[in-house]
This record gives C-alpha cells, sequence and structure tokens, in this order.
C-alpha cells in the first residue's frame, strides 16, 4: 500500500489532470433533530425577504397561477407588497386573470405594472384595459402556448410567485393539504408547473406549513427557492360553482343532447376513446348522456382530459374512464379527487396542450367539447372578446384542443338575448375555424367542409345537418344586423397563436 | 368593425413591432381514432435507428440506469449494437455496473468503449480494470453525486438508453407495467431520472409497449425522444435476493440487534424520525428489532430513505412509517408497492442525495445504517475496493446519507475470514471519517470523537463502547499485520467527492 504522503500526490496528480480541486473536509454533521431542523430551513422567508433575495428588479416579470379562479389572493397580496417596497415597470405574467384581480388597475395607474401577459381578462380589469388602460398591449396566450413560450424562452419569468394550499420546508408544495391544519385546495398546480421549472426564482406561498416530507406532491422541492407562509392563498369555495347543479335551462339540456348525440355518432365512440369537456352548463348536461350511452353500449374511456369535474370523478370512480389527466381542477371534488387517486393525474401546461411536444395530452385527444362567444361563417371561434369590443373571457385551452383534437365540437346558442353568437366575422380571431369541425346550435349542427366523413355519420344518424351560413342568416333575421363596434385605433390586446406568431389584435373600445 | 384587410394589416404592425411573425394556418387535421394514431408515433424506432436520429457520435457519451442490477439487459444489448454499428471511443455513464456487465471486456479492447464513469464495478470487468485495461481511469461518483454533476453539467450525457418495464407511444415511462403483458419490474427508475431530464437525447429501450396514457408514470413524454421495444430490458428475478429472509447467522444477528440498540438510544429515535437502512442481513435485522421497539414504545418514523426494502413495505402498511422514499427499489415487494401505492415515492438521485440541493432527503434524514468493506482508525469507509486492492464493490449513497445524516452507524463484523474490517487506513477513501458517527462491530461500537455526546448516551444505556483503536488492534491480533498490496503506479480509478472533487484515486494491482 502506498503511503498516505505518495497518496495525496497521487490524488492531486489526478484532480489537476481533469481540472477538479482535491476534497476538502466541510463544516461539523448538523446533529439536530430533523423535525426540529425543519423549522431551521433556509427556504422559510417572509415575503418581503423573498422578494429581496429574489434579486427582482424594475423591469422584470413576475408570474401567477390561476388555479384559485375568483378566489386567487396571491396576486393581489404580492403587487401590493412590490408597491409598497417601490418596485416600478413589472410584467405579470399569470397563466390567467379574473375579476377579483381589479386592484391591479391602481398599480397600473401607478407605474408599478407596465405589461400584462395572460391567457384572460374579466370584470373591471378588462374593462379599463379595453378602454385604453395600458400603454403595452396585453399578450394573451392559449394554456398550451403559454407553456411553450415559458419552456422555449420567450417567455422568460424572472420571478414566479406561487400559491400552494400545503408546502413542506424543503419546498415540496401541492394545490391541496393532508394536513389537519389545510386551509384552501385548489387541486392540480398543472399551470404553475412550467413557472416553477423554467423560472429563475420561485417563492412558494402557503397558508399550511407541513413536515417534511410533503408527499406525493406537485412542485418539487427541487425548483423552489423560497417558502414564505401567509395567511391564506386563496378562497376555495370560488373554485366553482360547488356542488354539481345539473342544468334546468331547456336550451341548455336541447344543446346538450345534441352535443351529446354528435360524439355518439361521430364515430369516435369507441371503446377507449379520450375526452375533454368544459364546466359550462350545456357541457356539463351532455357529460350525463355520453354516460349513459356508454354504459348502455359497454365502452370505456382511456382518458378524461383538462379541466377536471366532479362529473368526471364519478365516472372515473364508476370504472368508466380509466384515468383522469388534469391540468386544472374545475371544482372541489376534483380537487380532492387529486389528493386521493393516483390515477386521477396532475400535468403540466406543457405535457397537456403544448404543440412543440408530440406527447402532450392534446395530441392523443379523440373529442373535446368547447363553447364560445361568436363563432363565424368560416368556423372561426371567439372566447376572449364580447360582441361590445369589450374583453370578458380567457382563451384557455380552446385553440390547443381544437387544433389537436380528431374531433372538436362547439356548443353555441345561436343567440344569447339581443347577442348573436353566430356572425359573419368574429371580433377576435382565437381559434382558427380550419381546426374547429363541428357547430352545434339549438337549430341546427354545422359541420366544417373540410370534414365531410362527420357530416354523412351526422346525417346518417338522423340529426340535423344544416349550412353554417343558414345559421348566420337565422341570427341576423332574428335581431337585424349590428351596428360596427367602436373600436378606436390603440391595440390594447395581442392574441398569440399557440405556435408563437401573432394571430389577432384587440383595439381599444370608444364608448 | 374594423374590415378584414384592415385587421390584417395591424396584426402584421403589432407582429413587427414584437418581432414576431404572423399565424399561418397550418396542416390539416388528423382525424384518426388516437388509439390508432398512438401506432403511427413518430417516437417509436428500432434501436438502429433511434441510436442513428439521435446524432450519437465518436467520443461521445452515453448513459443507462441499474436497476435492475445483476439483471440488467440494457447495457449490453445497447453497446453491442453500438459496436456492430461502428461507434468508438464512447464513453459509458452508468448509475452502476455489475458483474453482468463484463460484455464490456471486449469493447474496451476494441477501442468501442473508452472510458467508464459510474458508482461501482464488480467482477471480471471490475477484476480486469483493476489490473490496468483501460488507459482512461474510471470515474467513480456516488448517487447523489452523480445527480449534482448531471444536473451542473460536470458530466454531460449525449445520448441516455434508459430501460423501462412499461412505456406509451408518446414516451411516458416506468419502472413496471399494469397491463397484463408485463414482462419485466425494477421498481423506482430514481436514477435515471436525471439522465431523462439532462442528457441532449433519451432513449427508452421497454419490453411492454402499452396504451397511452401510462400513468401515473415515471419518466414522463417530456424528456423522452425515442421508443425502442426490445424483447426483455431485464430479469427482475435478480433485482434483489427475491423473499426477505432473516438471517440465520449469529454474527448477523448480534450485528443487527447492536445497531438496533444504538439506535434506540442514540436521542434521534423519537416521534417522527427518519432513517434509511442497507439491503444486507444485519441491517434487515436490524429493521426487524427496530420495528419491536416502534411497536411497544408507539414511536412512528415521517418517513424511510433510500433503497426500500419489503421489510420498510410492510412498516408502512402497518401505519409504522408514514411515507417511503425511493430512488431504488431493493426487491420486487418494493417494486410492487410503488406501483401501487402513492405515499411510497419515487424520487431522483438529486432528490435523494444532492449536496447541492438542500431540499434533498438526506438532509432530513436522522439515522442511516450502512455497510462497510474496510474502516480505519479516522472513521474513514471503504465500500468499494477489497482488502486485496481489487474493485469489488459500489459507492452508492454511502457518503451522501453519511455526510447529511444526524447519525450514520457503519455496521462491520472485525474479520471477514482473514480479511481485518477495522484497519489503519482504508485502501480507498469512500466516505470520511468526518461524516461517520458510529461503527458497530460484534466486538464494541465505537464512536466518533467528533460526537461525544452519542457516546454518552450509549453509555448510559450500558452499551459497549470502545475506542476504535483497540479494534483495530483487536483485527491485527487476530490476523498479524498485512502484507502491503502489490500496486502498480497507473490510477486505474478517480474517486469523486459529491462536492465535485477529487477524494481518492485507485492504483492498478500487479499480481
Amino acid at each position: 500500500m502506498s503511503s498516505i504522503k505518495e497518496r495525496e500526490a497521487q490524488v492531486r496528480a489526478a484532480a489537476a489532470k481533469m481540472g477538479k480541486g482535491t476534497y476538502v473536509e466541510g463544516e461539523p454533521k448538523n446533529g439536530t433533530f430533523r423535525k426540529d431542523l425543519q423549522k431551521e430551513s433556509s427556504k422559510i422567508v417572509t415575503l418581503e425577504e423573498a422578494i429581496r433575495r429574489s434579486g427582482l428588479k424594475d423591469g422584470m416579470t413576475i408570474s401567477f397561477h390561476h388555479h384559485f379562479r375568483g378566489g386567487d389572493k396571491v396576486v393581489n397580496m404580492v403587487v401590493a407588497k412590490l408597491a409598497e417596497m417601490g418596485f416600478r415597470n413589472l410584467t405579470v405574467a399569470a397563466s390567467s386573470l379574473s375579476d377579483v384581480h381589479a386592484p391591479l388597475i391602481e398599480h397600473i395607474k401607478n407605474g408599478v405594472v407596465t405589461k400584462l401577459i395572460t391567457s384572460g381578462l374579466r370584470g373591471e380589469l378588462a374593462n379599463e384595459i379595453s378602454h385604453g388602460l395600458m400603454e403595452e398591449p396585453v399578450v394573451f396566450r392559449s394554456h398550451g402556448g403559454r407553456g411553450s413560450a415559458i419552456a422555449n424562452g420567450d417567455l422568460h419569468i424572472d420571478v414566479a410567485f406561487l400559491g400552494a394550499s400545503s408546502c413542506d420546508p424543503a419546498g415540496n408544495a401541492c394545490g391541496y393539504s393532508r394536513s389537519e391544519n389545510a386551509k384552501s385546495i385548489c387541486g392540480s398546480l398543472g399551470y404553475a408547473l412550467p413557472d416553477a421549472q423554467y423560472a429563475d426564482k420561485v417563492v412558494i406561498l402557503t397558508d399550511d406549513l407541513v413536515d417534511y416530507p410533503n408527499t406525493p406532491n406537485s412542485i418539487s422541492e427541487r425548483n423552489v427557492d423560497y417558502v414564505v407562509v401567509v395567511d391564506s392563498v386563496g378562497d376555495s369555495s370560488k373554485i366553482s360553482s360547488g356542488a354539481i347543479r345539473d342544468t334546468k335551462n331547456p336550451r341548455d339540456i336541447l344543446l346538450a343532447q345534441t352535443a351529446a348525440k354528435v360524439i355518439i355518432n361521430s364515430g369516435y365512440f369507441k371503446e377507449g376513446f379520450s375526452i375533454q369537456t368544459g364546466s359550462g352548463g350545456a357541457s356539463l348536461a351532455a357529460v350525463k348522456y355520453i354516460r349513459e350511452s356508454m354504459i348502455e353500449k359497454g365502452i370505456h374511456a382511456s382518458y378524461a382530459l383538462g379541466g377536471i369535474t366532479a362529473h368526471m370523478v364519478k365516472m372515473h370512480e364508476e370504472g368508466l374512464i380509466e384515468r383522469l389527466i388534469d391540468v386544472q381542477s374545475f371544482d372541489k371534488v376534483a380537487a380532492e379527487s387529486l389528493r386521493k387517486n393516483p390515477f386521477h393525474k396532475e400535468v403540466s401546461a406543457n405535457e397537456y396542450a403544448s404543440a412543440d411536444e408530440p406527447g402532450s395530452a392534446v395530441h392523443y385527444l379523440d373529442m373535446v367539447i368547447l363553447s364560445a362567444l361568436e363563432v363565424d361563417v368560416n368556423f372561426n371561434v371567439n372566447v376572449l372578446v364580447g360582441s361590445d369590443g369589450i374583453i370578458r373571457g380567457a382563451i384557455g385551452g380552446h385553440p390547443d384542443t381544437a387544433a389537436d383534437s380528431a374531433l372538436s365540437i362547439i356548443v353555441c346558442p345561436l343567440l344569447r338575448g339581443r347577442i348573436p353568437c353566430v356572425v359573419d366575422e368574429v371580433t377576435t380571431l382565437i381559434t382558427p375555424g380550419s381546426t374547429v369541425d363541428v357547430v352545434v346550435t339549438e337549430y341546427g349542427i354545422a359541420v366544417n367542409p373540410r370534414r365531410p366523413e362527420i357530416a354523412e355519420r351526422l346525417k346518417a344518424a338522423g340529426l340535423k345537418v344544416v349550412d353554417i351560413h343558414c345559421l348566420k342568416d337565422m341570427a341576423l333575421k332574428a335581431i337585424g344586423n349590428p351596428d360596427p363596434l367602436p373600436f378606436g385605433d390603440k391595440v390594447v390586446g395581442v392574441v398569440m397563436n399557440r405556435d408563437g406568431s401573432v394571430q389577432d389584435v384587440i383595439m381599444n373600445i370608444v364608448d
């Protein structure tokens, strides 16, 4: 055996050859009992400390998720703190924004926030922006488009502030909690996962700091820099209307029955099919009729995707749907199911709907039922801007699922009050008509001429297939030609296609 | 409303301002039923195609995991194909290598493989390398060290070839299968996860191509470029000795009882403690005694870490251990549990034991029981090189867990046949003595002088605490001073510390 001296020389020589240092003994071991050591985690700081240590500077981009929807408390809390700390000129890149974020108006007026990137806008914030509040146009992206943009660097996030219903001192975080002190639940954190993975710094805000290991978990400690404990990250009662209520609106029931018939006769209603549906009344009701037919015919779905609802959870638990793939839990039942059931799988926005990733779930989606504010005679769909020209919605996964599914079905009444839903040209182009296959209205079903085989199948089943121009004419006849909208010449919004190109612009509205 | 022409101009202007293109309609939709479309997945190719499309070139680095241990078939299969295709000068970076990889000897002699990076080597390959087979020294890293090196770019992988017991056409892969055609099972793919995340290209080899979505899954489709279907990725019967057999070796039983007593009286045996144990006879038996004491005292562990065994699964199912954190399933019972139980959590090598990540599981580990080939009077441990100077082991997570746990316990007989296990100086330094707290032998317990409080507690419990020099003297007295090993002057191995520095070298042995 070589002597210690000889060995030291050999180690130095080997290290030099590899361009490495040699090992130097480190700090003494920390003998603290690990339950106690957790409390000393260097990641646990106040919100102000997290902001300071993150290196956030004026002009940078911060991000948020919207899994608490109307109950979100994180955006307002963080932006208020940033305003208090004197930050200026920030870009807020949220997965979506809604009514509850009206306080942003003041922060925009004060120059704290100068740019918004989001899937949607609603309420007073949307109204003010539509009227020209901001200098910079709001950039709108679909959920899949946002995931892609974050992954490919088009949307660079400096600091992500992500609300979680539980987090341990290492940073393992979930949209639910298994502790007795659980204060909130939102279920899937799918839209926050790209932020967690790609943001330069990640701050978890949680209202339930739990013992390590908070596992199975959603966001891994690997991606978390700071953990901030707050009173509340969100009001879970607002993630949905709550309990499942079957619609009693006769028009919605008719639309739902028709949509279900389209699905059942589309040629895709076969053993192992996959489906995504929205959370609207007609969509939920359609699921009810599809379920009945699945039981009757002995057909099982391989997976249900998307916004997962209590209806889908029930069908999974009944054995009718093998897997649930959940990027966003649409209600508390879905959120609870995600916590308990390993076959109810949480996925990131990228795994859900990225156009860049051939394995994302939308690529294997047979059918999707979607809603619309407007559909036009070229099958283009608008889900973002009202017929009054004011922003009042969100792109969501609409263009992603329409593009990649085998069959996309838009369910939409012909009229909403005095507003026509089938028009000559959509106010804003969100989902290109080339990706929309069927439009279901209470006055008939229009099938995109690009899909003649679908029209044949539906006709063979005795369904009322009509030309979309007829639907538009019916709507116009009932309402008369609408006046042109009073748009100004300022671009207040830019709609990105999921491939990263610019697809449409939204002009300011002049009252 | 602006005319279509006006809108087109506005869109072009907005795109120009953002430096983006404008949206152009894409390919027509693919209307194929998605179960059928899966078969056309562009990711499914032959091994040769995967290699060609991966862009692999002479001189590059390929990687493998060792979750099938002695039953692995992937390394030999892939390297044989690469040899056949004429590749030269490749670096094989496996998470570990064993007896079964003896065919690498020929590929090394033929210049196909010119460098190895691994946690361990065994059998004829190890013997040949110890005798100077390779020009380049083998680089040895701990599991945590390998994870860190991959994450920080120190170990760059060009193409990872990862065996999986199931994979869907999108690339979602697991170390088990839920299909009726399951051919293999290895459980956790924890050591493959850094490769999947950081390698330039990732090839999954699977013996069970299942329908999408293969979820819950281990490796995400996001990280997978190619899927290759093969007859067999591994012989699952060789991932462990199989069924749990309690040791009948009286010395092992004595060592196990003593180790259990050390744990129980260490000051860390409290509600919510965490523990890692090896799969050796004494370690397994120690778990049995710890279990009895947990039941008797009503103490529960928050988690068991590491190589998970059937023993740990049993205790988890009994409610004695809240969570299992599994980087490697040590037997089929553990692998099956991982498949079925969401609280049996799979983690990557980085989440397990990276020194760079303050949240990795070893940082919250109270106690670890480890084995040793040799311990020296400075508490340094060797688990890689035999006392004959020939490589016959693996670093594993030994230095990672010793360094970060509150209490590391080495269980080691004083002698193995005519070979002393407590020595003046270890043949090769794997785990620095500063991180080793207690050495349990059948002739007494040595406590590192850096941990006087532990020695006090053990003495107070009536345990036989002795100076480590006494143990060494006892061993020498029984055996006599060993002859110096016939080392040559060629460096055949370099041992990296988990922090990326060079810690020791292994010289060639001359018969």
